[in-house]
């Protein structure tokens, strides 16, 4: 309602601007009885943290995340689990030319003319600094889906006109992490690194694209109509920031495929039951899973940000000014997009499997109804 | 949360299935003092009905829709608007070859496999007649909007590899309605129909896209970060039946788009309020619309039921078997999808002048919290 | 949000106005493969069905439902049920000197001031003509709560100054429905309805309450801290039309117990689970299902329409007048509230069932996420 | 959903446990340019605060409140508020007795029974502290409120047998904050505080009852049926830990009125509205606010934990066993009740405000809208 809250059974509730105090966000929803630490956050937080490398922001953020609640011993209680992320390099005096004077594409004017407020520092809320808790909450989301066999990555597949090859899931897996860019194919990776820095050093940047893919998903996710897999991937991917396009299975392409070509027969799998024998329906059909990988694709416009001069209107004045944006900006956004995707197709499928009665609302060790006083991971007597 | 309801404040929750008695929705939310008839809904579900061409479905369904509520002396009373439309041409012998068997592609088996139950005829709930809903529910949501300035329209802009050429809003306004392919562009639309009618021959159906826009948005409608204008539009478009693409702005081509190349750069309108050179960001920027045009595109994919033969495994019998499917289905989407998509942007933006303040939640005519016994459009004295 | 849906996960969304053409509602959440027949909803019905005796009001209303979808040959579908209920005998004349005057007490000047509209026609969508809906969608959940072994039942424990001694659950099923007044103590029913007569001579009317109570509900409804079992329960029947108050356990009177008085120790039951010794609590712990009985009450104050002169404002003329509400109106509310207050616990514990997982989203039958594709109870082989 | 958001479109999401590391909120849909600092909340929590007095818990908390994000400048910023407050004085020792036998009628058995978990200190989630949150945010809502000419306020009616009689608004404002009961009759207070300490010294504890009241609040709050503002406030108040009834108005008296005794007759008021007579309706009709201070009661009943014996049954050893609840308890809630009763009111009763459009959801300067770009209280030029 508020932009802050995302999942209904799976809820993350977030705060917190690009130069305020600390960033934050509250998980409810997620059963008793999962082992959960910093650690197992950390390590999606650092994927994702600026200074990484030299295709991101130079900010220094070690976006160390500490746990306020929901856990005891070291297992999630059932209860809401809080989160708060301090925020530790920002400076604001960077962007004092753009204080009443929106830059060019960026959430500046929007969010002053909606408010009656310039939140100046470094964009206030409008940053993508927000999705440092998209990422916190994703992690605690994909360690409830791997209890269940679901395993789900990203990679960047396209930067400005250079485009990756198909990869398999395990390529994706084994290989993008390996370099800056975080694209599957190494080759093209090299190409992409080569372009980005090319923008970068003219004061440009440039847009891309990212494939997803999620294996391990059970039939029967999704309520069609208005809450279809589809839709709900829909509003998570398009609410990721500078987010122009979405799509998932053959995507827009679809339109120049006939029924007969998209179709995916039927034949039997091993227990006999129906089983598609291609997956050009992206593993949603009606808008719900199929059993099938569902995979998709999310495209990023170039970083507004940029010290290549750009004419603004400065309404105190009432001048046209030509200004450049000086500051820590990225020169592209997918290589540090990649876990927000991953966090944000792991939020949506977490809370269909609750949704769904797949997963135990109270607590993932027993069915539902089932309780056993004996169980208390919590209970120092177990120590 | 369960598929039928969408809208935050402006809220729609439909029932029907394809071979039900009827289809039906509630619309709440919806302001006091409008001046509302069955007619101002007839008009939008005779573009979505059944029949209307050659290249439509020929069942024959009047669509007529009957108000049950919400409404005294022509005018709604700001309680809930209940809606009715009875479906008087189902005919089901015509699937009894899939009652066991799914069709390929269709949500026959995900919706089997969910519910444990086989709702076969013409594919109940998962059939895209539930959109009659839709339409009825969005002409009211396109009454209110016409009251605040805002315009609305798309128009079939691809089928198959027939794309049309860039058209204007008045364009659209203007031609959109006068072909059965529903496309601004006479030639083009020509090119289409023929297209279509060759696919239709063989057996076969195509897939193709909606362009759509709208005029006359405030600046500030958007709650960022997952409740943002692109998000919540992402959600309402890819519930659409059958589409697998969602864009805005430039789309997925933004990715090869540099920051220079597709920043705005600001200068001031004739009240001295910056406003973009250009409309590059498709009236959205940080998640809230600018007061620029917003527009966007959907991707349908070909209609998954098809005379020619496809290969479905039967569960009733273990076997493999090759069934066409007989019965009347549309060789194209786009066509009907035109209203459809209309309304989920009807529907979209409705709800955020609601909770953006912008409409009156209680009444159309007064501010909020001003109150006028006198008033009384339902009152009998006044007539 | 609008004020006509009730339910997160087992939703109901109602339509219709006293005076309307029908009433109607939908509901969604209901899981695939529950029998279900109109008249498993019609016996609810007719215990709310106005001019069922001397001491309701005479308005002639058959209350046939009609089902108008999510069944499919006698089960549900899981997907949203619609039912409409037809307005007979709607006769407005007699409101016409209310229709610039409100009625003491009554929506009609909160209606009119919000809305800008006066909905005249028996107080439109103020009237408890609405709770018709309430029963119908209570009835389904009464059935899905019955196969988990969950049973409830209300009765009226006071009226004026009569009031009931207490009764068992047994009693309450047993007796209930034996009188008009629905009071489960033959004797007391007598007074009680000595007295109703009495008032409704004068041209009076009078207040009353009614005792809840609900047997085998498990261990762990309930999510604290806003949404406890105790929370919903309130918000649940405050909205019953006329209701001033609410309580569960001891209620009002637990201000003078002493923690010591009102504690209820711990002993184990059979299965060597902790078990209290007694239910002072009334059923819920901390806001969660202790798996005691579950009970309380609510007190719904004295009809306003009554015939007897009362002085109201008329803002058309500017003047006070004295006017007796004519009418076909109920000298005592609890009566036909009986199964209003059992429509609405049903409604709050199914909720609660589904959101703790004890009952699977998806279908009546299975475990959550097995699927057998065998089975099809809407499959018309299996006739 | 899950227990820890309140607010449809001023929502407060909550976190923490009563012997975690920190307790906090995040508050969504304040409207920006509200001026707002850490004192304005502080000071509530003053109220509630521990060890205030020799009748309250004698836990040292100073519950200092961090704002951590939504403000700039001292306004805020119409983002999500994020607020921390430590734990600073947890000592779980006390409770070891209880780790694996539930404390009577305490959430103990509850909680662990449905999370398979024993958090063990102090309660965790289910203790009372959690209340901390809701005042902060009750803080904020009644500053938002004080703009609109909306007060509100609370005092202890009753403690045990000992109950206040009844005082005005004007009385409850002057008196209640004087004397450590917050009862505003001081005569009656010095009885509760001598009662009380009665039951104190005897190792036991007493309920209590608190009457709360709004003044000042528009017509036409609240969406009958299921959000009527009565239904909205049961819930609200009934989530209020340890509450056990909440009436409204005459409450659970009206069962003993007439229809012709509790109808309020219309007159007119200055402008030549109609205005009830009495208020004996609450403030409430038709579940709509009338305009009329809106008042009612909820009762509370006697602290759980007291250090008196008594029988609990231990799972692990299978044992029954008599044991004194040591630790540091209030003997008697309502008196740090009554800031918690007003924050759910004053929670309740913004949201209206926001629901009905009363409020501007963007910014509390100006009308919805309307925009100004020159406005900006956290513009550093301001300053």
């Amino acid at each position: 309602m508020n932009g802050n809250r995302f999942g209904r059974l799976f809820q993350v509730t977030t705060f917190g601007e690009s130069h305020g105090e600390a960033m934050g966000c509250t998980i409810s929803g997620c059963p008793a009885g999962l082992e959960l630490s910093e650690e197992d956050i950390q390590e999606d937080l650092d994927r994702r943290k600026p200074g990484q490398s030299m295709i991101t922001t130079s900010r220094g953020e070690p976006d160390d995340v500490s746990i306020k609640s929901g856990i005891q011993d070291g297992y999630t209680t059932g209860t809401p689990i809080g989160l708060v992320i301090q925020n530790k390099d920002a400076r604001s005096g960077k962007y004092e030319p753009f204080i009443t004077a929106p830059r060019p594409s960026h959430g500046d004017f929007t969010y002053s003319a909606k408010f009656g407020t310039r939140n100046w520092g470094g964009g206030g809320r409008s940053s993508a600094r927000e999705t440092v808790n998209w990422v916190a909450a994703g992690a605690i989301a994909k360690k409830l889906l791997a209890r269940e066999g679901i395993e789900l990555k990203a990679h960047v597949n396209q930067i400005g006109d250079v485009e990756a090859p198909d990869v398999s899931f395990e390529e994706i897996k084994e290989y993008s992490e390996e370099n800056d860019v975080r694209c599957a194919h190494p080759e093209t990776a090299a190409e992409m690194q080569e372009l980005i820095e090319e923008y970068q050093e003219e004061g440009d940047s440039i847009g891309g694209s990212i494939y997803f893919e999620a294996q391990g998903v059970p039939v029967g996710l999704g309520a069609p109509r208005f809450d279809s897999l589809s839709a709900r991937l829909g509003q998570a991917m398009m609410a990721v920031p500078a987010t122009t396009a979405f799509e998932f299975g053959l995507g827009r392409e679809a339109r120049e495929w006939t029924g007969k070509e998209r179709n995916d027969d039927w034949e039997f799998d091993e227990e006999g039951n129906p089983t598609p024998v291609e997956n050009d329906h992206g593993g949603i059909q009606g808008g719900i899973s199929s059993g099938e990988p569902i995979y998709g694709e999310v495209t990023l416009h170039a970083p507004t940000s940029i010290p290549k001069s750009q004419q603004t209107a400065d309404w105190e004045t009432g001048e046209l000014k030509e200004e450049k944006v000086i500051g820590r900006h990225d020169p592209v956004l997918p290589p540090r997009g990649v876990p927000v995707v991953e966090a944000m197709l792991a939020l949506t499928l977490v809370d269909f499997m609750l949704l769904s009665g797949r997963l135990n609302p109270d607590r993932v060790d027993d069915q539902p109804g089932e309780y056993d006083t004996d169980y208390h991971p919590s209970n120092p007597q177990n120590e």
